[in-house]
């Protein structure tokens, strides 16, 4: 591996700054890393356990001399962050973002970049349900898609040296529409994770069952809902917040579509039901034939915990 | 080990019996396996791979003489199955079934069981999404918990035994009233499931987004949605109808509680939105301090596929 740029600024030292300035350390794909976090124990864990080369406290300090500044916070704190960093950008810089939603972060933070700045705004599909400085680990975006939304100017050049990045992290890139990467993400991402919160809080809110009983008796189904339900609150929050358009549209479709096959179960129709499970299944297969996950047996934990 | 009961008929040859010929056969705690499934396609697999240690083309001659008789075919499929076998059981056999709803299995099969013979319904809460002879393996029960539902007449004696086998395979047991016990399912299993087959519909529907999109950017919540959804639909087509009020109850309290966190979106009231997001964590904490789960990054997946 070569080095990519010169000095690379994390903004926001959580899973996914943390993942990359793993990733861009074992690559040699910096000559430095420089990170800073709004709260200072972050900031005091990330210098404990050497996260960056160097952890600023300033967010001016450590975007000043970067050639790539990655804002990696909360999609509602963007546009506050950009128009506190924009003065002391360095001209010929990048700045990328990390955040789940692009059209609302594109709006946020466009206007504060300076002109001679290159935005380039994207999304690496990878997560876990852990958060913080001590989350990250430098293979979470390997054989993972980073999606890159470029503005209509954005530098051709610069798009592809981001690229470059993100492929020696190990990562596929792939280029979309802001608003349609949004549409998409709805679908895969933001609606199922709002689903998950509401069942794991009706388990919550039910006297009969306890919460030992939801948890002793947790099988595959609701096992992984909770997983989804234990992700960043804070994260999470703002990406309803500002992918609000696509996530009531998707979860509309849903409740229409949960009433059908509810008023099948109360009448009794079987053949709909069964109609219904055969097409999902479909869909499994194409995600398995897409290398997206594994097909072993309850994700090959069977031998440890079952399924 | 030893043997716990000398002969064991298993009928229905998918994914649970198959996995509990081969947890028996491993740990030597039975003299002879018997088994046998309604498709002749399905009995020549289980002969081809030495399944049991004997295939019979007849229900009748499987439960001949046998000392347990597995029932493990689909919830709607278990009152005739009763109805058949009834008139070739051994006097003091114990009879058991796998189904994951007990009340409406109990109501069609206890009626055709005869006079000293015992009734002992049960349910592993294990499995995978996948489903057929070939499907099965002798650790699929380990750690896991299976819960009886002893009828109020069960044989204190013969209950212990089913026990003894059930702990043998590597399982927890556990005894519930029936009725609770489908409340619970309808909570951690049932609707989870619904929930999941009806948001991978929504994406099959979505004509802006397309299939392959959904697949290849289809990130932990979504992918893990799908996986719930490539479940056997006969299975689960005949959980629904059988377990219809207690599901129905589940999905209503859902939809209502969904509605109340699409209303926070709309509204913006973010404050709402984390302090939900806050409480669900909690439970999933409570399920990795339960053991029922792992709590390694993505499933310890990530190195290989990445979450």
């Amino acid at each position: 591996m070569s080095v990519i740029y010169d000095r690379v600024a994390l903004i926001g030292l959580g899973l996914i700054a943390g993942s990359m300035a793993h990733a861009i350390r074992e690559g040699g794909l910096a000559r430095e890393t420089v990170g800073f976090a709004r709260s200072a124990q972050t900031r005091e864990i990330a210098r404990e356990i050497g996260l960056c080369d160097q952890i600023t406290d300033s967010v001016a300090e450590a975007v000043a001399g970067a050639d790539l500044v990655v804002l990696a916070v909360p999609v509602g704190a963007m546009g506050d962050l950009a128009a506190e960093i924009a003065p002391h950008l360095k001209p010929g810089a990048t700045v990328t973002d990390v955040g789940s939603v692009k059209q609302s972060v594109i709006d946020a933070v466009a206007p504060h970049i300076p002109e001679g700045v290159h935005f380039i705004p994207g999304h690496p599909l990878a997560g876990t349900e852990h958060s913080g400085p001590r989350a990250g680990f430098a293979s979470l975006f390997r054989n993972r898609w980073w999606l890159l939304t470029p503005l209509p100017d954005s530098d051709p050049q610069a798009v592809e040296r981001l690229s470059d990045l993100v492929r020696a992290m190990g990562a596929k890139t792939d280029r979309m529409e802001p608003a349609h990467h949004d549409l998409v993400l709805a679908v895969t991402s933001h609606a199922p994770h709002l689903i998950a919160y509401t069942m794991v809080g009706v388990a919550d809110h039910l006297r009969q069952v306890t919460d030992e009983q939801v948890i002793q008796y947790s099988a595959a189904g609701f096992r992984d809902f909770t997983r989804i339900a234990a992700s960043d609150p804070t994260m999470w929050r703002d990406v309803f917040l500002h992918n609000k358009e696509a996530t009531l549209d998707i979860l509309g479709r849903f409740t229409e579509e949960l009433f059908v096959l509810q008023r099948a179960i109360r009448m009794g129709d079987g053949q709909q039901l069964f109609d219904y499970f055969t097409r999902t299944r479909a869909i499994r297969r194409g995600i398995i034939e897409a290398g997206q996950d594994t097909d072993a047996p309850d994700f090959g934990r069977a031998a440890k915990t079952g399924g």
